[in-house]
Order: structure tokens, then C-alpha cells, then sequence
């Protein structure tokens, strides 16, 4: 029998009628005749259960209580699942990390998932049961519990999928798939029926919270179809594969922007004295992602370095630099607030050259300023003024025709 | 290197600081040269963090569920431990039920204690770590989760002190040890040294909520000394052992009260039709604990049956018994209310018969009348008028002598 692995999204644990939900849509899938497997997130009120004990939880508790510690929350949202399906009169089951027989591997402080011994979880299927498994966590070689990091319930869900030959991979989030751009930011945006891992990747860079790029990137691997839909409603949601059907000619196919972007520059005396590796190995060591980087050595003018950071990340950089000013040896720094990126993205750019100096154009016409620019074989992204950020996604929606919709889907 | 198990009261993970106590005195303890082991209950609040899911998790949630939940909630506590003896400076890692290689067993419907394959938890010993191990969990032959329900935790605390071969078993509690009586009502009580297993047995059954008999068997069997003290005060607190030193002269050790008793009395025409099998069958069917049973066949005079309940299971036993009434074939029922259960304990008991009766002789000198009447070889219990519940524990605390303390200890 074919199987399914659904991947829950997290609002779906903040009540019981959304558990339901859930727990209905499983049981019908089921019962349509497949296979279902379900990896679910954790509780997102688990923070302020604890929040009591947070003299205790706070600066650096021991991290492998604090995997363990998160591992247990998504085991909860594991049993809270499989009891509602079995009271509809389903028949489920919960497996943690070490019980769905799902392996952790430390490298370099990241947790990787290594091999799926996935025994068990072919065993409950067979005999007719849903599977319910906590997400994000596996044990190492001590049998020690280690949770994935960011990405890890959707990366599990893929791994999952491989490991037991899935058809393809559900993820169900509170919108109906992925769209041109924000639905609520940009009106005409529209709900694209497929688009390419790449795609997907470089939408996800770019802000959109849909699914994290780990994720997608096994999938890619593996060739494990996705499919983004809405965990409420029905829908087709959208299909993410390797190459999408006959909708090539459609050369950009997102629209992706995200606020609050700050603007950072770093000059130097002269060109000798600039270690671009020395300033961004620091930063990188603070905790502090740097996204677009540009830099400028222009004879005859001061070398520098301008790159761009989230908001939240201001005060701890400027404070690292400060700090590490003598050793970094730059002679100045300044910065930019009240920014915003702006980004296209479409697998049909490779062959096109000219859909960064379009988007370019349209921009100076709607007299906005382009204060960065980076781009990559199927994205462009540029800084823009945050008042102006709205204003040039929808434009560039428009200049691209991303809400018509094409003959085939 | 010696080895004691600390049993961590509930009350602990109430507060960071009350856990930073605990905290800090394992790490005293660590250091004064023993292997220390914790085993932790779970958090008092974890019900009402799952409150807002109770449509689905109340009315039948999957047995498997429910205890995979209870175990959890240990586990987050062992955690908390961890992290706050780790913040000290300590080495602490925590183990739950399948990772400290405990075997649950499933027999009529109970989950028992099978055997302890103590290799993780003596290896963490050896290399220097306080070893906090999630009470009250195991796993079966199939890797499924199960807990071992009322009094799991000090159960399990008992059963890794014997695997392990442990010095002793120490309770931390509320209080600084076992009292002849509770000191809350009754003001002369005084702290006990020593006490056996057997009337620690029967002070448990008699309503103390000091630690559950079964760990008390456990630690019968196995010899296994327990040391009941308070978490938060020094103090030698009392020493649960096989035999008592010295002290044997003293008869009677404790005086344990228990109020809202009711007396239910169920009445047959006839020897023949009565069968005080088939009611408390029937009532034990129904979860519903008889305490006291006093049966009368007296000549002429119909067969009656009387028993003492809690007060919180009486508006079900009374459905109980008028739903069962034809097949049961009693004449008639009848019921009294605002009583309580007074009892006296002692091993010294076996071999001096006079104690009851000169039990019953100061009752009567202090016009408490005594309604129902229970006898063990080391206790005594009878059944009261409420209002007269602490004049009789009191009285009796003074004709046993209990606050005088002797030469021993």
C-alpha cells in the first residue's frame, strides 16, 4: 500500500478543535487507502509552562538537557494527536526520536539526522495504525535524545518520507500553498499550482516562513515531492519537484520581501589591511547572520564592505565590531536603517539576462532607490527603502504578469 | 564509592529556588563522597498546562497515551534538576525510565517494576555524574513507554537503590520525618527515630501521606534502609528499617487519624442469601476502596454487613448498590456520615493484647463513642464521630505516652 508522510503545522496545537481537525483529515486519508505517517512540532505554549523556572532555564543551561527538553515538547504534541484520532475511532499511534528508530549525528555542534531505522514505524503501518511521530529528534550512538535545530520537524518529515518510500511529503500550514508573493501585502498575488525545489529554496532564504530550506533540500536530494496546503482547508495547495510542468516560459515566479533590514559599512585605509574573512568569521562566531554582502575596491577610493542584517541583530554588531575594531583593522564603519529587501525569483532567470535590468527599470520608474543588489542564477534581491517596500513588490508583480494565470496548472 | 538514591518530593518543582535547594544539596552530597542518584516525580502544574486540551484528552484518552504523557512529565522535571546542578558548577545528566534500562511489566492490568539493567546509570556513577533519573517509567519488550502508577516514583527510587546495591533510600519531604502523630493536630507529637518497615506500612495505609506502601514492601524485601527527611532543613529525619533498636518497649509508636469516613451497612433476611463476596465485587468493579468490613451473624437477629468508605466515593457506592441491589439480595441498606477513622500503630503490639482494650477503655473515660472496630497484629483502628476525631487522637497520644522522648534514639 502507498504511504503518506503529513507534516502538522504548529498552530495546530493551540486547540483542540484544530487537534480535530487535524485528527479527522488523517483518518480520511487513511481511509482513502494510504499508508499515513504524521510528524508533528511541539506545543508553542510550552514556553510559558516553563517560564517559571526560567532563573533556572536561562543563560546557557546544560544543552543536552535543553534537547531534551525540547524533544519533549513535540512528544506531547505526538500523544495530544494520536489521542484525538483514536477517540474518532482511528486507530494511532505515537513514536518518539529513539522509538521511531531515528538516528542523530553531531557535526560541528550542528545535529544531523544520519540513518532512519524505520522498523517499527513499517511495522505499526502494516498492521493499519497512523503513526504519529515527534518530530525534529533522534538519539546518538550513547542513546542520548538530540533535537534537530531550525528546520528539523519539516527535515524529519522528509527523512521519514525517503526512509519508508513515500509518495510524496504534505505540509500543512495555515495558507492554501505557495503564492507569486504575501497574499497580504500584495493583493494580486496568486497561488502557484508548482514550482522547483530551487525555487522553493530560494524563496524560503528569502523570508517566507512556509518550509525551511534543510527541508527542502533533502527533498531535492531524495526527489521526494512535496506538496504545500492548507492543514484547514481543502485545496491542491502547491506541488514542489524537480522540474515543473510546462510553465518554464513564466520567467519569474515569486515575489518575496521582508522588512527591517539594516545596512552596515565597514571601510578601510587601503586594500592591504581588508580581511573580509576576519570581519564576517566574527560576526559569524557573535551569532549574527549577515545576508547580502557587496563589496566595492575602486582605485583611487577607500575599500569598503557594505552588508545587510536583521534588525535584531543591530546592537550586537555594532558592539562586536567596536570590540574587534583593532584587530579588524578598518579605519570607519557606518550604517543604514529603515531598509527593506525586495526579491525576484524564478528557475526561467538562468537563461534570461535581462530580468535583473527590468526589474531595475521598473524600480527607477516608480522613483525608488536601490541602496543594494545581490543576485544569484535564479534571484535577484535589492535594498530598497522600507517605506518603500510594499509599493515595489507590487509593482514588480505587475511587471512580471505574475497574476495571470497560465493555461496549464 | 558508596551510593545513596535521593526521592525528590513534588513540591520541589514549585519554584527555581526550591529546586536550586535540592540542587545544591546533591551537590553536598556528591562531594561529602557518595554516588548519588535522584529520582524525580513530575511538576504539579503539568495538568493544568494541558488543561486547555481537556475535550480531547479527558473522557478514555488511549492508555498507551496517558502513561507516555505521565512519564513525560517526570522527564521535564529531571531536566529542570539537571540544568539547575549543572548552572552549580555540579555534573548531573538525566537518564529517563528506557535510558536508565527499566523494565516495566504488565500483570492484571498494573505495570510493576521488572528488573533494572543498571549499566548507563553505573557508568554515569563512575564517571563522577549525580545521575537524576525521571521517576516512575519504564519500558516494556515492546519499547513503549508505561508508568507505575500511585506511589511509582518512591518505587522506583527503592528498586535502583537495590539494583544498584545503595546505602539507603532517602525521602525528602515536606516534613522532618515520621511523627507518633501529625503534628498539625496533634501538638505533642514527636519526631520518630527509628521505625520498621511494618508500621511504616501501616501508618501509609492509615491515611499518612508520607510514601507509599508499596515502596515500603519494596524496601522490606530487598532490606533496603529508607530515611525519611525534610528537603529543606537539616535533620537526621527517621530511618525505615527491618527492626527497630531498642525501642521495642515502647508499644504503641503512632497515632494516625483520618476524617470523612462513612459507615455503610447493608442488611440480609436471611444467612443464606448474604454473600459479602459477591458486594465487595462488585464495588471493587467500580473503584470504589472499602476500608474497615465488620460483619455480624448474630442468632435471630438479620445478617448485616457494615464497611467504611471515603466520603468523596459515597454517591457511588449508593448507585453502586441500588443498581446491584436484586442480584445481590440484600433486605435492606443504611448509612452513617460524619465519621472519622483514629488508629493506633506499634509492632510492639503482637505480643501485649491489653492494647485495645485499654484503647477503648480511655475512649470511654472520654465519652467518644466508637462506631466500627478494626484490628491488626500491629494496629488498632476504630471508627469515630468526626467532632471527636482529635480529642480521640490526642487522648490517645497521651495514654500511649508518645511525646516522652526515650533514652535510645
Amino acid at each position: 500500500m502507498p504511504s503518506i508522510v503529513v507534516k502538522i503545522d504548529s498552530s495546530t496545537f493551540t486547540s483542540p478543535e484544530k487537534i480535530e481537525q487535524i485528527a479527522d483529515r488523517l483518518i480520511e486519508q487513511k481511509n482513502s487507502g494510504v499508508q499515513v505517517i504524521a510528524v508533528v512540532p511541539g506545543l508553542e505554549n510550552f514556553d510559558d509552562f516553563l517560564f517559571p523556572f526560567s532563573p533556572i532555564l536561562s543563560d546557557n543551561p546544560s544543552s543536552r538537557e535543553s534537547h531534551v527538553l525540547e524533544a519533549i515538547n513535540a512528544q506531547i504534541g505526538s500523544s495530544l494527536l494520536v489521542i484525538a484520532i483514536n477517540k474518532k475511532g482511528g486507530q494511532a499511534v505515537s513514536l518518539h526520536g529513539w522509538q521511531a528508530g531515528i538516528e542523530a549525528v553531531e557535526t560541528d555542534g550542528n545535529v544531523l539526522i544520519g540513518s532512519i531505522h524505520h522498523e517499527r514505524v513499517t511495522e505499526h503501518l502494516d498492521n493499519g495504525k497512523i503513526v504519529i511521530i515527534a518530530g525534529s529528534q533522534g538519539i546518538n550512538h550513547q542513546n542520548d535524545t538530540l533535537v534537530f535545530g531550525d528546520g528539523g520537524t519539516e527535515t524529519t518529515a522528509v527523512a521519514i518520507g525517503a526512509a519508508v518510500g513515500a509518495q510524496h511529503v504534505e505540509f500543512l500550514t495555515v495558507q492554501a500553498g505557495v503564492y507569486t508573493a504575501d497574499p497580504t501585502g500584495v493583493e494580486r498575488a496568486r497561488l502557484l499550482h508548482q514550482i522547483t525545489y530551487d525555487e522553493m529554496l530560494e524563496l524560503a532564504h528569502l523570508g517566507s516562513t512556509f518550509i525551511h530550506p534543510r527541508a527542502v533540500e533533502l527533498a531535492k536530494i531524495y526527489e521526494m515531492p512535496l506538496i504545500m496546503r492548507s492543514g484547514t482547508e481543502n485545496g491542491e495547495g502547491t506541488l514542489i519537484k524537480g522540474e515543473v510542468d510546462m510553465e518554464k516560459n513564466l520567467i519569474v515566479r515569486g515575489i518575496a520581501y521582508e522588512a527591517d533590514i539594516i545596512r552596515l559599512t565597514v571601510g578601510y585605509d587601503s586594500y592591504e589591511q581588508s580581511s573580509l574573512s576576519a570581519i564576517f568569521t566574527k560576526l559569524s562566531e557573535n551569532g549574527i547572520n549577515v545576508d547580502i554582502i557587496v563589496q566595492a575596491v575602486i582605485d583611487g577610493v577607500k575599500p569598503t564592505v557594505s552588508f545587510s542584517i536583521a534588525k535584531e541583530d543591530f546592537a550586537e554588531s555594532i558592539k562586536v565590531l567596536e570590540k574587534s575594531k583593532p584587530e579588524l583593522g578598518f579605519s570607519f564603519a557606518d550604517f543604514e536603517v529603515g531598509l527593506a529587501k525586495v526579491s525576484i525569483v524564478g528557475a526561467g532567470m538562468v537563461s534570461n539576462p535581462g530580468v535583473a535590468a527590468r526589474m531595475f527599470d521598473r524600480l527607477r520608474k516608480e522613483n525608488i532607490q536601490v541602496k543594494m543588489v545581490s543576485t544569484s542564477e535564479i534571484k535577484v534581491s535589492v535594498v530598497v527603502p522600507q517605506e518603500d517596500m510594499m509599493r515595489a513588490a507590487n509593482s514588480l508583480h505587475d511587471e512580471f504578469n505574475l497574476a495571470e494565470e497560465l493555461i496549464n496548472k
